[in-house]
C-alpha cells in the first residue's frame, strides 16, 4: 500500500500493508488530519519513524471481534503495554512501554490502511460526517486542557492563533466560556470571532489578567508572554512542545502561586459527544483535503506560516 | 525600641516604636524566627527595608477592639488593601498593593513590638507554648504546599532537608503520608527519620518515581532534580524562591503531562489546629534562641550550611 513514510525524510512510498493481530483491528482509513506534532517530527527529529499520521476516521475491515467489523471508528493513539506502573494507575496514555500511532513503534495512518487496538477505538455517530469525526483526536486534547476552565474562572485566554490555539478556542466557545484569543493573522483572529470570542493582537494584553492561559504557540517566547497573562494562582496551560528548554521566571511561580501545567492528549468520549451535539463545528479550520498520493505537497502547505489545517484522504 | 534593620546591610539599631491605627494592634513579639526569606533579603537585595521579621509570636497591648486586649496571638503576614481584583476575588495574600510584614512596606517582628491589622490575628491557644506557636506561619505555607498530598498519591517526596523541607516532611507525617526526604545532612535526615520518614542522599534516586514532589532546596539545580523525580501526570510543588530564572524541559512537561505549581503562603487556622492537636512537635527543627540583642550572630548561625531553626526572643 501507499504510505508517507519518515525516514530522515519524508517520502511517498509503498510498505507492506499492516495486519491485525489478536485484540485488533485492521482499519481502512477514510480521512486523516495533518497535525502540528507531524510537522514537528519531519523538521526536527532524525531517526526512522516509519509511517507517519495519528489522526484519522476510518472503517474496521478486519477484526477477530466480528461486531467491530464494518464499524466507522476513531482511535486512541497511545496503546499501554497493560503491565507498568502507568497501566495499573489508569494512566495508559503515560505508559513507560507505550507506542504511539504514527509517531512512536506503531505504523501510522498516512496510508490506505491502519492498525489498534481494539480497545483503543470508538464509533463514531451515523450522521457525523468524517470531515468532522477526523478532528476527535486533538480535540479530545483540546478538552483536556480547558478541562479546568469553569464559569468561575472567568475570561479564558488563548495564546497562538494557529489550528492548535483555534481548536482551544472552538472547545471553550462550546462549553460556553468566555475567551480571549491572542494571535497574529486576521483570517485566523476571525474564525475566533465568528464563535463570539474577544481577540487580540498577540504583542498586546501582557498584564496578568487571567486565571487559565491555554498555551499553544510552539514557541519559547510565546510560552513566556503566555505566562506574563497569568494572574496571581492562576494556571497556564502548556500545549506546545519545545525542543529547547524555557528559562521560566520560577520566582514569579512561587511570588504569585502559579501552576504550569503541561497537556498532551485526552479521552475520545467527551469529545465524540461534544461533536455529535452540533456545539462545535470544527470545519472552518479545515484549509483542504488533498489525496494521499499528494502528501507532500500538504506537509508542505501546513508548515506554511498562517496554515490552517490539511486533511489527507487515501 | 531596638530591632533590626535591613537597609543596604543589617543591622541593630533603635527606632522608633509602631503604633496601632484603627482596626490595627500594637503586639509585645514574645518570640521570632529566622526564616530563609529574611536571609535572602540580607543576602540578596539592595534598598532599604526597615524593620525585618515576620514569623513571631505575641501580645495585643494596645488596639482599638477591646475584645484583642491581652491576646496572645501570631498573625498573617500580606496586608490587602481590601479594593484590588485579588482581595475581591478572595485572594488577598496576593493583593497588587499588599504590604508584608517585614518583606514590603510594613515594620516586621524583629523588634520588641510590632503592628498588623487586626483581621490578620489569629488567638494562640492557652496550652501552647511560644516555641510551638512561633512555627504557626511557616507551617501554614508548608501544609498549603501539601494541600493536595492525599493518599492516593503515594510516597510524596520531599527535596533538600533544610528547615522548609523538614517542616514538610513533619507536616506530611502529621497528616499520615509515607514520605521519603532528598538529603545531604545526616542529623537532619534523622529528624524525619525519627517521625517515621524515609530518607535517601540528595544524589540518589532521579527516576521519575512519585506523583507529588515538594522541593525545598533552595537552588535551581535541586528545583531540576525535583521535577526528575515527578512520575507522568504528577505534580511539583515549589517553595525556592530562586532570583535567577530555571530552564525547565518543558517539552518533558508537555508529553508527561506534568504540574509545576508554586507555593508562598497558606492559611493560619489548619496550622494552628495541626499544632494544637500535638501530631506535630516542631521542637526538634529548633537550634537555638538568642536576645534579639544579639540578632545579627542568630542571622550569622542561621545562614551556615546545615543550620536549623534560630529563634529571636527580644
Amino acid at each position: 500500500m501507499q504510505a508517507l513514510v519518515l525516514d530522515d525524510t519524508l517520502s511517498l512510498r509503498d510498505v507492506d500493508a499492516p495486519v491485525a493481530g489478536p485484540g485488533e483491528a485492521l482499519i481502512r482509513v477514510q480521512l486523516a488530519g495533518v497535525c502540528g506534532t507531524d510537522l514537528a517530527m519531519v523538521r526536527g527529529y532524525k531517526g526512522t519513524f516509519g509511517v507517519l499520521g495519528h489522526e484519522f476516521v476510518g472503517m474496521v475491515v478486519a477484526c477477530d471481534d466480528p461486531s467491530w467489523l464494518g464499524a466507522r471508528v476513531v482511535g486512541e493513539i497511545n496503546l499501554g503495554c497493560g503491565a507498568c506502573w502507568a497501566c495499573a494507575a489508569g494512566r495508559g496514555r503515560h505508559c513507560v512501554n507505550r507506542r504511539v500511532l504514527g509517531i512512536l513503534d506503531q505504523a501510522g495512518c498516512f496510508a490506505s490502511h491502519t492498525v489498534l487496538p481494539i480497545r483503543n477505538l470508538h464509533r463514531v455517530p451515523d450522521d457525523m460526517d468524517d470531515i468532522v469525526a477526523v478532528f476527535c483526536e486533538p480535540l479530545a486534547a483540546a478538552l483536556h486542557a480547558v478541562g479546568e476552565a469553569t464559569a468561575e474562572l472567568g475570561e479564558v485566554a488563548v495564546v497562538g492563533d494557529g489550528r492548535l490555539g483555534l481548536l482551544h478556542v472552538l472547545a471553550l466557545r462550546a462549553l460556553g466560556r468566555d475567551v480571549v484569543l491572542y494571535g497574529r493573522h486576521p483570517h485566523k483572529l476571525e474564525i475566533a470571532r465568528q464563535v463570539g470570542a474577544r481577540v487580540a493582537g498577540a504583542d498586546t494584553g501582557f498584564e496578568p489578567a487571567h486565571d487559565l492561559v491555554i498555551e499553544a504557540t510552539g514557541s519559547a517566547e510565546g510560552a513566556l508572554a503566555a505566562l506574563a497573562r497569568v494572574r496571581a494562582c492562576g494556571t497556564l496551560v502548556l500545549k506546545s512542545t519545545v525542543t529547547h528548554p524555557i528559562a521560566w521566571d520560577t520566582n514569579r511561580l512561587v511570588v504569585d502561586e502559579l501552576r504550569v501545567e503541561g497537556s498532551r492528549c485526552g479521552p475520545f468520549e467527551p469529545a465524540l459527544e461534544l461533536l455529535a451535539s452540533g456545539r462545535l463545528d470544527p470545519r472552518p479550520l479545515i484549509e483542504g483535503i488533498l489525496p494521499l498520493s499528494r502528501g507532500l505537497e500538504a506537509f508542505e502547505l501546513a508548515a506554511k506560516p498562517g496554515a490552517l489545517k490539511w486533511l489527507l484522504l487515501p
